[in-house]
């Protein structure tokens, strides 16, 4: 289970403040597990874990089992909560799948006609042996109007088309709402597999449905183990949530208090991507109304050696929040030097885990002593079951979080301001 | 030249303070340009433009070319300024390379023990046809003393010892100060080739010296016409610096209005990258004595769909700088439908490049009537000479603006507080 640690934050807060935020939490938390709260038709992704669908886990294992056989290369077509759940959870378990897995390409997430060349130039390059990629797709947009997405289906689709003659529409997998929309009428007219994504859930809460389950069984995730963890999780916090509060309580208090960003990293190279999904996640829920912390994920010590000097120096307008691996990833050591000394003995025969662990004590030591609070974030290990039930904590966190400011954790208002103006230039009715 | 539009921002912004903000901008470029200003040791940046060697490009250029008529992978060794700059510069043009380019492989930059095992684990897997891939490596440090970079090393120095017995020496590059440090002394005992990173350029200023031309050169990049747009830029600057000047006093007049954040982003996925190097350009540069905007990277409209919704309705605590690319990078049209109707037909046969800069303007128009100040960055094209311009122009606007805070923008003295800690943890002496 996720535990967290808000010991060093707290020393910034008032004792009797934190008290009263944790009372405000309880609360929220109730509203949530009620449905009294505002969105409560978008608590679908409490609802697949509460009661899970083993026949869809079934059907999503034998299928992406079948097509890993036969694939080099899965294009996940996607943008937003539509692919970010599936890279974040996929660069986390690297390490879990054999080097010579199946590739998984992105597409549909931006409008670069150059990107979408060199991506389709790479389905078509021979590979060292002379043949060419065996290449699958799975599109992923519920209203399947996404403009992006829309458009890189159009064009993969024409090149499948190309490329497959008949055999494409059984390279398609089709991944969208249960009814209406421009996707299912093209399931029905080419009689690609289809997915759903239930009406309930909204995109930044996805992964644990066909948007992320399928590329994920695909890319040879255990995602039985994923989801296993994620209800496993579900049920715990349901009995008991002190971690979380303490957590959404602390947060809530530095919004109050007028902080500006959190930075939200880690020292694992692996959760790069993971951070990226809760900035989605915490950043969609929040972002509105004037309010919200601006999530901006890190991946130390890598970026210690970029916005390190900000952190520890600039305005103190910031919280840092840092998921914490306990497990270690791999056993390697340090070793000894060979040949010529490189003034490193000091490290001879350390555990790089070991190493990374001392300059992470070392960042949270040195930030707090420069007056940046610390949360820690604890999943434990970091395989399938831990990530599984990390995110349930992170989703269930946001709204706990979000209802605590007032606002609705489940609509995104904003991001339809753009794309007014955009289709009004672009001449769309 | 790069041209910046800040009429969008200036609205924001009460003429008079304006005008006086743009006469300090003058005045502090005077103080780069006659070294009056703190940190002046540190103005080997403009030194290297002002007089280029000649000699040192057309050796780089032949030793990138043989090494990379023997390669499939070159491992850059690097953290900071030792990588942010060549990952920038070769994603920004990966569109001007061959598809079947040499690889470039990151490692140094962190101390994941599993992504480092993950990177041996590619040096060594058999290619589709069954051939060993051949790799070189390309060390990079001032100091030698980067413990990221000096650990990553260690190990595969060791590999490469194993791997290739004595040629390994012929196939390590060692990139590094002039004189003294670790680095120096396994060259000499090993007879690594090297390359000098000058005395007077900080980390976040170098890409433009061997730290970043070698790599990039290796990759295929024309790393002359990188310099020269460089060089072009720092002629043209030294006598008309408006647009820098304007650029510098608005982002000046934001900050002291107690702005905390810089959305910096483009709407081309090729410059992904490239706002990372400005993110620790300007972050390293301008955090520090409780000051700075922090910066935030962004890709459009990739990340509209993540954290757009924060940048339109969130806290207005925040600005935001578009890189606005004028030249299609692909003339990639959205073409027509086959079969049935996908929706799209009011895009039919519109470039890709239209659609995204539709895309830009509604954001522009959302973003300003949402109450966020964009600054619009113009480049021109995206190729290596106007690149070459952009990052001279944006050093430049980075020592003016941060002379403009008061502060020295080429120390880090922050970046030493969490290494003491954890040096001392780690028992170094």
């Amino acid at each position: 289970m996720t535990e967290i640690d808000i010991r060093a934050a707290a020393g910034f807060l008032r004792k009797a403040r934190l008290e009263e935020a944790l009372r405000e939490a309880g609360s929220a938390l109730d509203r949530v597990r009620d449905g009294s709260g505002p969105g409560s038709e978008w608590l679908g992704w409490r609802r697949v874990l509460r009661r899970p669908d083993e026949e869809l886990l079934n059907r999503i294992e034998r299928h992406a089992a079948s097509v890993r056989k036969r694939a080099d290369m899965l294009v996940v077509c996607g943008i937003g909560g539509s692919w970010l759940g599936t890279r974040a959870v996929l660069e986390a378990l690297r390490g879990t799948l054999p080097g010579e897995s199946p590739e998984i390409l992105y597409a549909g997430h931006h409008m670069g006609g150059a990107a979408l060349d060199r991506l389709i130039e790479r389905l078509e390059r021979p590979q060292k042996d002379g043949s060419r990629p065996e290449v699958f797709l799975n599109v992923i947009s519920k209203s399947g109007t996404t403009l992006e997405t829309a458009l890189a289906f159009r064009v993969l689709r024409a090149w499948f088309d190309r490329r497959y003659g008949a055999d494409a529409p059984s390279r398609i997998v089709v991944t969208t709402a249960p009814e209406g929309g421009v996707l299912n009428e093209l399931v029905t007219a080419a009689g690609y597999e289809k997915y759903e994504i239930p009406d309930d859930v909204g995109g930044r809460f996805s992964v644990l449905t066909p948007v992320g389950l399928f590329p994920l069984a695909f890319a040879g995730i255990d995602v039985r183990s994923l989801f296993s963890g994620a209800v496993s999780a579900y049920r715990a916090l349901e009995s008991d949530a002190k971690h979380l509060l303490d957590y959404a309580a602390v947060r809530y208090l530095f919004h109050e208090e007028g902080k500006a960003i959190d930075v939200i990293g880690s020292f694992e190279p692996e959760l790069e991507a993971f951070t990226g999904w809760i900035q989605q996640l915490l950043g969609e829920s929040e972002g509105k109304e004037g309010k919200g912390l601006f999530p901006v994920p890190v991946t130390y010590s890598t970026d210690l050696h970029s916005i390190g000097q900000m952190v520890q120096q600039g305005r103190r307008n910031l919280i840092e929040t840092l998921l914490v691996i306990d497990e270690p990833l791999s056993g390697r050591t340090a070793g000894g030097a060979e040949g010529a000394d490189d003034g490193l003995s000091y490290l001879n025969g350390k555990p790089f885990h070991e190493i990374n662990r001392q300059a992470l004590a070392g960042t949270v030591e040195a930030h707090l002593k420069g007056g940046v609070p610390v949360i820690r974030v604890l999943p434990g290990r970091l395989d399938a079951f831990s990530l599984g039930g990390l995110i349930y904590f992170y989703e269930l966190f946001t709204a706990v979080y979000v209802y605590m400011l007032g606002l609705n954790p489940f609509d995104q208002p904003g991001v339809e301001a753009y794309k007014r103006e955009m289709y009004r230039n672009l001449g769309r009715d």
